[in-house]
């Protein structure tokens, strides 16, 4: 147990993970940090934290372990300031969804000024702030952590905290993270985001119906396409490379799909179908296993 | 309340319309008819028919009501096979997913032989078959009516039987369903069973990370892409025209996006991604007053 754990940005998965260290007993104090003095009170309503302050300051000493909540483009900045205040004892986890963000000098701090392992638990929902905060969130889903070249100890420590928290930890370098991450989450949220504006500009001349019959697989993408629209356009920027090349290989498998459609090759359509079909139940069986 | 119903091929939908009609009191029999045993004896298991028949013969004229459940693909074939022994009283209401499929021989039977009154009830799961029907698939969802040329009659009597087990019913043009169809349910539809194929054709070396880290998005995306292959494979090339222009709408919206990311244009980005949350808001909101 340790005695304080500061959270900087105790939004939804900040507030959250807060709770849950609190339910686990890994800490006895959490501080909050945030620039906004609304989050801070919604935090320290929804009693995810006990302290909040506006400022990084000297006072970050006391931590032994910070975990930055912010979204992506804020990390470095953020590194940058505390490391004005902080020791290398002193161990810092992100949960950025991308992870090929860390500037040259934020590593060039890393193990003098504090040490960071970088992480990612995957785990949301598509509403924010410490306001809908859940105690449950992460449980039974997977964090993973891209070590950098630190001592063994961090990775170690951060690793128990998530798992403690009831998450399944898997570990994995930078690239194969952001490149998994562009296919199984920033893709999908890209096609959600754009999908519903394409529908807003057809030629339809009652938009309402676009709502009424929203049942049919589109009510599914605007659930997806409502995440928090800062935290996703700093996404859809920092993995501005592997998003690319997915978008790439996405676009190819659609316009092979409109041809085999517009050449009548019933068959080939339908053995993507059915592939489909197949690789849903084996995602299924996977989690039945975990 | 009608003497007898006919539905034919009661699988998820047929069988779900079965169970409801007669938790509604609305008829007293209800014949199933498919060329599959196996479904008849699924559909009776479940009680959702009384009687299963594996052919269309002279015993239909019994039914004032028939409606038509089967792949979209099948029904005009079915139609002039049950004019063979139909009156001109006899309703055919059908299911299908795009109203713009009917035959020049199917539109001159129809009056002469029986009245005809295309509809397409919002409902469904990713599952299929008469094992997985549900009493109150219908409930609260929208059923839209596509009347051609009918006599006010038959459209008043499928309108109120759908009423009665809980749909709400809209009545619009054939070319005004497919359209919004395609945007709402085929596209979505489409992409969803693209992506998983992008996905596994990537390169990435354990496909198990794929399933493993599907939560943020790629889950909801398989669960739509695992809909009925062979029914699918028939909405696609039955409302081609349509599909293959909201698709180039859609290819126009991914590529503005691309090049919005790769100039880094983040305050458009951000402006579509705000604009979508307030789409979705919108549609809950509706949700909410129906």
């Amino acid at each position: 147990m340790f005695d304080e754990i500061t959270i900087i940005g105790p939004g939804l998965i900040g507030a959250s993970l807060g709770l849950a260290l609190k339910s686990k007993k890994i800490c006895k104090k959490i501080i909050g940090i945030d620039h906004s003095k609304k989050n801070l009170q919604d935090a320290i309503k929804v009693k995810a934290i006990d302290e909040g302050r506006e400022v990084i300051d000297v006072r970050i000493q006391k931590s032994p372990i910070i975990f930055l909540c912010t979204p992506v483009s804020a990390i470095n900045d953020v590194l940058i300031e505390i490391a004005n205040y902080s020791s290398k004892d002193q161990i810092i986890s992100d949960v950025g969804s991308v992870k090929n963000i860390f500037n040259a000098k934020v590593l060039k701090l890393n193990e003098t000024k504090f040490s960071l392992v970088p992480g990612h638990p995957i785990a949301g929902t598509e509403h924010s702030g410490a306001l809908n905060s859940l105690q449950t969130l992460f449980q039974n889903k997977w964090c993973i952590i891209t070590p950098l070249n630190n001592k063994n100890k961090s990775v170690k420590i951060i690793s128990q905290i998530w798992k403690k928290i009831g998450m399944k930890v898997a570990k994995m370098k930078i690239t194969e993270h952001d490149k998994i991450m562009s296919i199984t989450s920033h893709l999908p949220h890209l096609i959600a985001f754009t999908i519903v504006g394409t529908a807003f500009n057809l030629d339809i001349k009652k938009k309402q119906a676009l709502i009424n019959f929203s049942a049919g697989g589109f009510k599914d993408f605007t659930r997806i396409g409502s995440s928090d629209p800062k935290m996703w356009t700093d996404i859809f920027f920092e993995n501005k490379a592997f998003l690319n090349q997915t978008v790439n290989s996405f676009l190819k498998d659609i316009n092979k799909f409109v041809n085999n459609l517009n050449s009548d090759n019933r068959s080939e359509i339908y053995k993507l179908l059915k592939r489909t079909k197949q690789i849903r139940k084996s995602i299924l069986k996977r989690e039945s296993k975990n």
